[in-house]
């Protein structure tokens, strides 16, 4: 066992405080990893709002863990000490199960363990439950341990091991590249990201925004065309004209409307989790062979793959980094929208 | 011009009475087909009964039509006098859109001429909307005159234009074969037709039914499992495990739960057109990357591609033929599902 410091809430409505916790003693394929810089994701606020129920405290968020590794065990091949590597939403799986085998750890049929607030045997973690990122070190079973390339800094790496990974993946599977016109619903911490990754596989890029204030941005992140939803006319223009929508929007929307953008063949793909099902109408989909889907994060060996992508095309979160003890109001503004685009954790204030 | 004998209705709620038509001069590019059957399709319901609103009276149905060609025109290159034809739902489309270009003519860009109550010139049809097939001739341009080949029976062909090709092309779309696992939701008109060619296609072929009533003919069409829906078992058993859902059925159905039964990536299908939107959950399709579609009956090429391959395979509607004067009759049991699984008109008896 070793000691950490981390930055934890009690209580639904409480406010992060500094702890110590308790990292699991290093097994023979585990990696102990001296975090630099963690990402601040919304889901970290829904679970420790408790807002999606369920959450066990104190809860210690974070899942987009960026660090060096301190030290490895007895069976560690992968990673070496000093190797910059990063963690994300998951940190281990069955193995055996089909995704497991496929490397699409995230969907595992006997329960993919999250990175916080997913069950764990007591000798694991005290309490028996995950503690995340919001930390000075993390223990890891190394194949869910993710090598982070020269050529990225690990502050703006941290936020590509979940909002990377959860725009990279459906882009890579609905095949967005050259001659595919994609678009993203919003451009916040996820959307962004999507912006620089879909511009950089070579689609034609489109921001679906709620309005043009962040307009300069797109067009810096490589966004070929920008437009405000809050314009009618905006659903007329773009009738039939998309292969491929990623919507990172949690908000509900009104998904039929968006779904008549797409065109023949096109595939409109959820990330966000809205409150409230989507109302969709058959005629829309029939109509043109539309589909909706759904993808969550991605799997490790497409992380990696991610992660090597962005390297070789220069791709990093777009961050503002803060102290440990200004995470209360970065979730303020995160709920406010008020961040451009990601808050990422400086562990060394910890 | 030519005169035929048709069946309209004149009213929404009218009976069907025999009329005289006018079909247009024969043009270079026209095929004039002596109609021997028609099939009733729930369409044809909906739009005599103008239930989907729009409908143009005197309304002539009918897209399900096999025949034999009477006379061509001058430049007619495809189809010769005594050839085998068949016509499905559509019978023109710009031919220069992207769609058409890829002979998916049903997604026709500029709008596609359906086979009855679509609008035309007055000069290709008095009153400028088209008249169907419960008639004793039609005249289509030889593009959209498929060819029934030999070993098939007019009478059981002429539910393959429609319900054949709108279940054939999804399967063929989203890759039902060996190795797949396809269900059907609906034993009707459409779904037993699906169920045949799904087994012909090598997928294992599962019948998702509200009853077991139809579960003997389910495994003579080829199914290999047959489940009914009024039971919450079936939703429990069958969770994650199919590929591919096709729903065949209109009713408003709570089409979440069909979702849970797909398999990672897997696809569900609607054919129908439910009164209501469907609800969705975003987490039933992100959760495991789900996909819900929909598809509109099939191009031209493929339709010509459904019925070679039903003919390979020795697949027919199971059918009822019935005389003219019964079209009321047998609409009413139509909407009963009272029917073992389509009605054909036999126009030698108009």
């Amino acid at each position: 066992m070793s000691t950490a410091a981390a930055y934890a809430v009690s209580t639904p409505d409480g406010r992060f405080e500094k702890v110590a916790i308790e990292r699991r003693e290093l097994g023979p394929h585990d990696v102990l990893i001296d975090i630099k810089y963690a990402g601040i994701c919304h889901s970290d606020i829904h679970t420790a709002r408790n807002e999606w129920h369920g959450t066990s405290y104190p809860c210690v968020p974070g899942h987009e863990i960026a660090g060096l590794v301190a030290a490895v065990g007895s069976a560690v091949t992968k990673h070496r000490v000093g190797d910059r590597v990063g963690v994300g939403c998951l940190v281990d799986s069955c193995g055996q199960c089909d995704p497991c085998l496929a490397s699409e750890q995230q969907y595992c049929q006997r329960g993919t363990v999250w990175t916080y607030n997913s069950r764990v045997p007591e000798e694991q973690q005290a309490g028996g439950y995950t503690l995340g990122g919001y930390a000075t070190q993390v223990v890891v079973t190394e194949g869910f341990v993710l090598s982070i390339p020269e050529g990225i800094g690990l502050d703006v790496a941290a936020p590509l091991l979940c909002a990377g990974i959860t725009l990279f993946s459906p882009l890579r599977h609905w095949n967005a590249g050259p001659g595919k016109k994609v678009a993203i619903i919003g451009m916040g911490g996820l959307g962004h990201v999507g912006v620089k990754i879909a511009a950089a596989m070579g689609a034609e890029v489109t921001v679906l925004s709620h309005s043009l204030s962040k307009q300069a941005d797109g067009a810096r992140f490589g966004a070929h065309h920008y437009y405000a939803t809050s314009e009618r006319q905006t659903f007329k223009d773009l009738r039939g004209k998309f292969d491929l929508i990623v919507n990172t929007v949690s908000a509900d929307l009104p998904i039929d409307h968006y779904l008549k953008l797409l065109d023949l063949d096109g595939t409109l793909v959820i990330l966000g989790l809205p409150d409230k099902p989507m109302e969709v109408k058959a005629s829309t989909l029939a109509g043109y062979r539309r589909s909706l889907s759904g993808s969550m994060i991605g799997g490790i060996a497409q992380t990696q793959e991610m992660l090597n992508f962005c390297a070789e095309h220069g791709i990093g979160a777009e961050i503002e980094v803060i102290s440990a003890d200004r995470i209360d109001e970065a979730y303020d503004r995160v709920v406010a929208s008020d961040v451009r685009y990601r808050f990422v954790i400086d562990t060394a204030t910890m």
